[in-house]
Parts: C-alpha cells; structure tokens; sequence
C-alpha cells in the first residue's frame, strides 16, 4: 500500500496527497467510495470528501450521480487535449506504435516521464491471440520495467541517482531490490543502448526497450517492445531491436528531442 | 482577471488554488515562467512554486529543461488514457462529430461539465475556409455559450440555479449579465429543446446546442454546431437542427446516458 510519504521521506503535502488520490483508478477500478478512497489512503474521510471537492471544481473527479461513486472527471480530457496541442505526443507516436507492432508482431508501447515514474502513454497490440496486454495509463516503476531502465540509464545524473538512492520494492522474484543489482543493470543498458526486463514487473512478460531522447540529449521516456517470455529467442529478440531502435529514433525526431551521438545500440 | 475565489464566495482552499493554475495554460499559451504565474494568478511566488512542485510529482506539469518554464505535463495523458477506458467519450464522439460536420458544412463540437463550465472535448471543423475555430481544450461558460445554455437548461435543477445565482460575466455586447435575461433564456431554451447563442461568447459566431443526457436524464452535455454568423439564415438552421438532433440522441446512447420522454426538438 502506497505510504503516502513523498520521496524525500517528509510528509506529502496537501496539493501532493489529494492528486495521488487519483492513483487509486485504474482500468479496472473506475469508479471508488468515500469510504473506499479513506481507507486506501490512509487520510480521515472528512479530510478525503473536502479534496474530492476541490478536486471535481476543476474538473478533476467527478460523482456518479447514480451510485455517488468517485471516478475520473471529464476535465482530464480537457488538459490532455491541451497538452496534445503542445507536445503532440499522441499523434506522433500512434504511427510509429503500429508499425513496431505490425513489425514485431509483438505489443508496442510508449511512455513518458510523469512524476516519479514514467507514464504509458501508448500502446499498441499485435494480431494475434497470445499477446501482451498492457493496461491503458499503467505508471511503470522505474527499476522494474525495460522501458523504466531505459529511460533511467539515459537519464539526466542526477535523475538517475535520485532512482538508485529510492526504497525499492519487489515486484516480482527477479525485481532488482538492491542498489547494486539496479546499478548493474543500468550500467549493462547503458553500454548496449537499450534494456531488457526478463520478467521484472510481471511474470511472463519479456520487455525490450530503447529510450526516447529530448532535446537535451537525456532521456525523456522510452519505447519498448513486449514479449510473452516463452516466446523469446535470439532471432526474435534481434529482429524486435531492428524495428524498436529505428523506431524510437524516429519517435524522439517527432517528439522535438535529439538522440545524443554517443548513443548506440549495441547487440 | 481571476479572482481565485470559489463559486460560494470562500476563499479557495489549497488543492482547488493549485489546480486552477492549470486554467492559466491554453492552446495558445502553453508554457509560463513561475513568476507570471504567479502575476495572474495573484498568489505569491513561493507558494505557486510549491504547488508545481506538488502537481509535478504527479505528472500534471514539468518544467521544460531548455527555458525552466512551466507547462502541461504527460501525466495528465496518462489520466485521460484511463478516464477514456472507464468512460470511451471520444472514442464514442468523434464518428458522430465528424458526421455532424460533414453534414451541416459547420464545426460540430461536444462538451461535456467539468468544474464550473463545460470543457470543450471533441471538435471537428469542416472542409471549407470560412469556418469557426473551436480552441481545443476550451472551456465553455455556461451562460454565455449555446452549448452551455442547452446544457443549464436540462441539467438538474440545484445546478440550474447554482449557475443562476452566479456573478455574470459580460463576454461580448450581447452575452446575457442579469439573472433575468438569462432565467428568460434558459426558459426558451427549455420550451424549444436546443439552444441559440447569437454572437453572446465571440463576435460573428453563431452556435445551436442540443443537451447531451446522462443515465439520470439530466443534461451532462451539450453536442453543438458554430457557424459564422454572416451564413445564418433560416433554412441553414433547420438543416443544422436536422443533424443535430439526431446526433445528440445518438450521442446520449453512446455515452450510457437516456433522452428523456420529455425532450422534444421544436424549431
């Protein structure tokens, strides 16, 4: 359960606690409780209802007039489009997504740097029937997943020390839950160019990913491939890295970053 | 200006305060350095730092690395991709937006409320030069707006009120300001079913709206065509109402929601 600490140790403060709230819905829990929300987070319900308030002035949450359950209100739409008028994210990547897809023959996605972890933001399923389903707007911990590994081998230093000096937490059986074991794998992805997660968020999945690169020339989120574990082999992880590597850097072109010269992929 | 004050008068409490920062970002603006943020909205610096602190640790926004300006963040993507997956609006909107527009010659948009106003989610212009631009991520008052009078019209009564008892702001020259001239439009909207605004939020733009109805029967929505006011004419209208009745109905469905027996379109 989330501890509702913020990553320096202190307590959150309001503004923080009320938007982790909306952490607690996901795909498959859309609508919460009063009650529900209170107990998951630990706050008092009164302290709860009074952020909920705040929250759905923006637009942020709404109650279903019919249950007076919470769920994710229409405001959101708002922002997103606003933000897609920005950085088009959505439609850069949508393209690029399928084509990987269709490639590979394999799941495709996209995430970005949201926050402490990085946001999927895309994701695009192959045609056919054992595949892996990624959950739409799933946060992807930064040390568990081949796109997080990518993403933080590539990374601004002190980014990157920021996730090494975290807690972190098991996931699966071969999570890497030591500095050193997370060290490690950073260091081998940084010196091959991309990461490779051998079941680290969830058992059977085999994730391959190359970071996406910002006008900085550090990494702002990655591409990635994944892969029903049972399905890998030598030939089928070198052809995913010869759709996924030109892909990301046509993803990182359309996205206004860069790819850093010294940036290889290195099989 | 904002006055950063709650629709009851109150002072805004912490988490509303942060979030109507994000008010400050539209498709034309879309980064601001910390002290103009704090400029428009009137709070001091040190605090509205802490707050994009706090909203970033979340995803809502980022600092651009470049410029240290603030803007969107893909956090919010990520929370839209869920709403989407609890809720499909767009999904469910954009076949009929995009029938809309091409039926009618006109920009169709829906919107559906967030907050205070309408938030603008779905446009679709039409094919042909003279057309009325629909700002993504708009948000649409509710008196000032045939989207937001069709909407203010069928939604539930408290709310009615609520938006009745409001301080009216003048938009343009013909925007309603008093509490009876809009009383007296909200009535004849009801009577006739849809709504007109003629030039109230923009000069030269004329907008017709039709309630979109959630599960409860009262309005969550509006669906509405915006045409330049130089092509209004008689039979235009009617061949707009003709397409947009429909498509609101089918609008209704598609979103979980019911017309009711009540609601009838008379021209």
């Amino acid at each position: 359960m989330n501890d509702f600490r913020s990553r320096l140790g202190a307590p959150m403060r309001t503004v923080e606690k009320a938007l982790k709230l909306l952490d607690f819905f996901t795909d498959k829990v859309t609508e919460i409780g009063l009650s529900d929300l209170a107990r998951l987070s630990g706050i008092d319900k009164a302290t709860v209802l009074r952020m909920l308030q705040d929250m759905a002035e923006s637009g942020f949450v709404e109650q279903n007039p019919e249950n007076k359950r919470w769920r994710l209100g229409a405001g959101i739409l708002r922002l997103a489009r606003l933000r897609e008028a920005a950085q088009p994210v959505t439609r850069v990547l949508t393209p690029i997504l399928e084509r990987l897809a269709g490639e590979t023959g394999e799941t495709a996605h996209a995430s970005l740097l949201s926050g402490r972890d990085l946001a999927n933001i895309g994701v695009i399923e192959p045609a056919r029937a054992n595949r892996v389903y990624i959950e739409p707007g799933l946060a992807l911990p930064l040390h568990a997943t081949a796109s997080g590994l990518a993403f933080t081998a590539f990374a601004r230093p002190e980014q990157r020390d920021r996730v090494l000096g975290r807690k972190l937490s098991a996931i699966t059986g071969t999570t890497p839950v030591t500095r050193d074991s997370l060290a490690a794998m950073l260091a081998r992805t940084a010196e091959r160019g991309f990461a490779v997660a051998d079941q680290t968020y969830e058992a059977e999945v085999y994730g391959l990913a190359v970071p996406l690169f910002g006008p900085d020339g550090f990494a702002c989120g990655a591409l990635a491939v994944a892969t029903p574990a049972s399905r890998v082999s030598e030939p089928h992880e070198r052809g995913i890295l010869a759709a996924l590597a030109p892909a990301a850097a046509e993803a990182t072109r359309g996205l206004g970053g860069r790819v850093p010269a010294h940036h290889r992929i290195t099989y």
